[in-house]
């Protein structure tokens, strides 16, 4: 089995060589387009109650689906254009949270949300 | 093996719960979050020409590793919070995509990324 | 009087023409820039109650204020390098909104801003 | 003659009330409208080189412009629901810059933008 985030690199490698893309996909550019998709994944929900937040209708939420699959394709894009390893990254992330964030003095609390 | 997408899923899921954190998880704030961490991985970019961008600092370079684990982390998380399969989504998009920009057709062509 | 908004216009013109920014300034960067410090606007406010957006502590309020001067720089800066008139484009908005969203039609109703 | 800001500020005072919108402008739904739009506002550049973005074609001109006036407009409302006077704080954060960037010490340097 091939893991997720390796397979969806690959088809993305052949994806811009087929097309002759790999000259537009600097990193400026890739950080580029995935903020504007990271918005448009923003926008269905932003005048949106939580209660309404959770019962989309079918064809915002799969709207919704092909926003979260283009900011994944070009954070994916991104971390191979820069030699990223993404779940490596991921990881040492959730740790440093984890010290971060102690789960005993947060819990429960938005307040360790709060940097101020 | 357990696939990477999976593992962080289950990582986030056990975070959250350790600090009863997923009452804030709702759509809209992992939303937004994962909108201003994406920003916050543009911005090192913002005045860089390409060759800069490619001959980062270590430290721009660190930071930047952790603002993609960030989008990651938050997107990996909506996904779950939503009952998306992240990869499925993105595996769908890329066949959309090269229905959408024929590879003879586009061919080191920017032009297929104006929408207008 | 001097309108504010030239006020402003022309502060930024000799703030850059002093430095020898001008280069810089390209419209693609500066409407980068507007959208990271948009983003840097929203992060305070991402894991807040509108109760707890309402009192912001001081020195939070006086990060948003600094936020919303960035925002407003950098798009007079945009207008002014490419040619508009926000003052004028902002009131030719207005009216298309208004004839959008009739008042009578949509008073209380947040379902106007679905898009969908 | 009314100044430009104050103008905005009090259509969209009006625009609001007709339609019963201001319970829907909290300073947190005005702050995500206004990142997203600021992100509508770079999509059209994302992949377009500098010289490319100084001839847009027309009708991505003026959806341009709509961006901007989106941008500007949710700009002003915040403000106006936070108390902020925008003027002010747009002169006081060029005064701010102006210590921070000395014309003398950064003059033609794009390095005085990178902040690491």
């Amino acid at each position: 089995m091939v893991d997720s985030l390796v397979r969806l690199r690959d088809a993305l490698r052949e994806f811009a060589a087929a097309r002759d893309w790999d000259q537009f996909h600097t990193p400026r550019n890739l950080a580029t387009a995935l903020s504007v998709e990271a918005a448009e994944l923003l926008e269905p929900f932003q005048w949106l109650t939580d209660a309404e937040a959770d019962r989309l209708p079918p064809e915002t939420r799969a709207a919704v689906e092909q926003e979260m699959a283009d900011v994944l394709l070009y954070l994916v894009r991104l971390a191979d254009r820069m030699g990223v390893d993404l779940e490596q990254a991921a990881l040492a992330k959730i740790e440093l949270n984890a010290a971060k964030y102690p789960a005993d003095k947060v819990r429960g609390s938005a307040r360790k949300y709060d940097r101020q």
